[in-house]
């Protein structure tokens, strides 16, 4: 590069750098339009931070879970990690001949979701004991690398990793910068999420938490391994999400945000006062989809991320609905305001 | 108080504090005896935080995981969450009049461990299940609170609480001032260590790792309630270990400490490389029970923190013996030079 070129990039770098900052300081949620939902997010963040403040939350409390699909990526057509494993499941096709014949893998090998589907939880246990396990811990974690890397979702075309919430992304950056400690709470895999969660959303694998098969130690040559084993031993979801919360934090969350059924009792355990004199201000939060164009618009009949019980919850309990299209100025992080 | 008493306490209050400061800026373990334990440990972390040095451990990857009976506070005449249990038992026994016949309560309502063990894993279990489970989340904390609160130890007569290595509790202050994560990972209950983790050695409650049991979510009149239930869903202890590091922290340590076989698997999995190119400093610790006078003095043959293969294993592995008797000034913490 020439010297004055260079100059100019620096120059150019050491500029954006700047107005960045003095963006963030003013506005940590640019991507949110500037309506009821950021306000409520923002006025809460503030009270419970101040010292002194009868509404202060000591910081060792200031525990955030985050539901994953839906709420911190898209999820449509189908959930990201079930593509992933029709995918796995494809490319080690050329091993298993009987595949083509049996079920699910037949309908895994044509993309036929529904066919999957009908085979019930015996089928989706075939599917993960094939795709997700019977291989160490480092082998299923550099194929969700090498996956994230190349596969690009069926209709956007983008890689997988790509479509996260930029709104969402800053609502993490904000919580954490008012000391909270962000949690994912999904139903998806604790070992796929774990792959990327710490690079995409800035949360280190200890605080990410979903659906766990069991594992086994051994020695091999010498080497220890650990050996990922088909048996499910957490089924994050519903009324599994506030156990999975117990199990791994301990504490019970004061802010969670979900988009489905699925995170209906992790809100409840957040949210609802444990008695009359229980009065720390807690926050829940649920990401409507509702932006065909720009993503995806469902809710009630979707077969992915159904949100019926958990919206008529929400307004009785006064939880924040985000309307996706009206509150989010931006969905993806391409061409975002602080990029 | 008089003026002058209460000008006197605060010259000695300041005059202590500034001692102990000056001392701990110094000396960061004053309970370690200047030996090879206390330097190898201390060499370790200089050069792992150095930035620039070949050795250098980026912070995320600063996981330090500690054993619990034995290694941070003592383990005879028999883990103490067994006499937990047992007085649990005991105080339960007026509703249960069938227990003075019925194994194993009988037994454990004499105080007869032998006489427990001998009832094997099944025994076991229901006493597990009658003094953990079947009872909520809060239930459980506030018996743990206040059996630690009252109880005590048959020959110490100190509370339980009270009977922590004081050098322990100096070097996790220690790695955590070097940006260290400190971890529990034991084979004792997770919910059980959980009520005094923090208060006593400051780990937080999403930093212990122990032997789990299942639990339920329910709303109980409305209110959320999460409902211990019998069903073992880790043993965290020999091969277990290596798997609840996993499936809790999802990263491999670069320290850790035990004291018995039960810690083996542990050491080896933070300690043996993964291949000719993983040079990552790696440490190993065990704290080796040799001071029958201020503490209690067992190994190879104990029924209770058996210490055989790991001590073997150990000198092959390089991993740093503590002889608690050479190697600490001082065993609890009354009295500690800097309390």
């Amino acid at each position: 590069m020439p010297l004055k070129h260079f100059a100019a990039a620096l120059l150019f770098g050491v500029c954006g750098l700047s107005i960045a900052g003095a963006h963030a300081a003013t506005d940590p949620l640019p991507s949110w339009n500037d309506s009821t939902a950021k306000t409520s997010v923002m006025a809460f963040v503030e009270k419970v931070t101040q010292e002194g403040s009868p509404d202060f939350i000591p910081v060792a409390q200031r525990i955030a879970t985050f539901d994953n699909d839906g709420t911190l990526w898209s999820e449509q057509p189908v959930y990201f990690q079930g593509i992933f494993a029709i995918d796995q499941i494809s490319a080690m096709a050329k091993d298993h001949p009987e595949w083509k014949t049996q079920e699910p893998f037949k309908s895994a090998l044509s993309g036929d979701i529904a066919g999957i589907m009908a085979s019930g939880m015996e089928g989706l246990a075939k599917i993960i004991a094939a795709s997700h396990a019977n291989m160490t811990a480092e082998e299923f974690s550099s194929a969700v690398s090498n996956w994230l890397a190349t596969a690009k979702h069926p209709t956007s075309g983008k890689t997988f990793d790509k479509m996260v919430f930029q709104p969402m992304l800053e609502l993490l950056d904000y919580l954490r910068a008012n000391d909270f400690k962000t949690y994912i709470v999904s139903g998806g895999g604790i070992d796929f999420m774990r792959v990327f969660a710490e690079r995409v959303y800035g949360i280190p694998p200890e605080q990410v938490i979903g659906s766990t098969i069991d594992a086994q130690y051994e020695l091999r040559d010498g080497v220890p391994v650990i050996l990922k084993t088909p048996k499910l031993v957490l089924i994050d979801d519903k009324a599994g999400k506030p156990v999975g919360i117990y199990r791994h934090i301990g504490r019970r969350p004061v802010f969670a945000a979900g988009n489905s059924d699925g995170d209906l009792q992790m809100l409840q355990y957040t949210t609802i006062p444990r008695s009359a004199d229980d009065k720390t201000p807690r926050f829940g939060l649920i990401v409507h989809h509702t932006d065909g164009k720009r993503e995806w618009a469902y809710d009630r009949k979707s077969h992915i991320g159904q949100l019926n019980e958990a919206l008529d919850e929400a307004r009785q309990r006064g939880w924040m609905i985000v309307d996706m299209q009206k509150d989010w100025r931006q969905v993806y992080p391409e061409h975002a305001a602080n990029n």
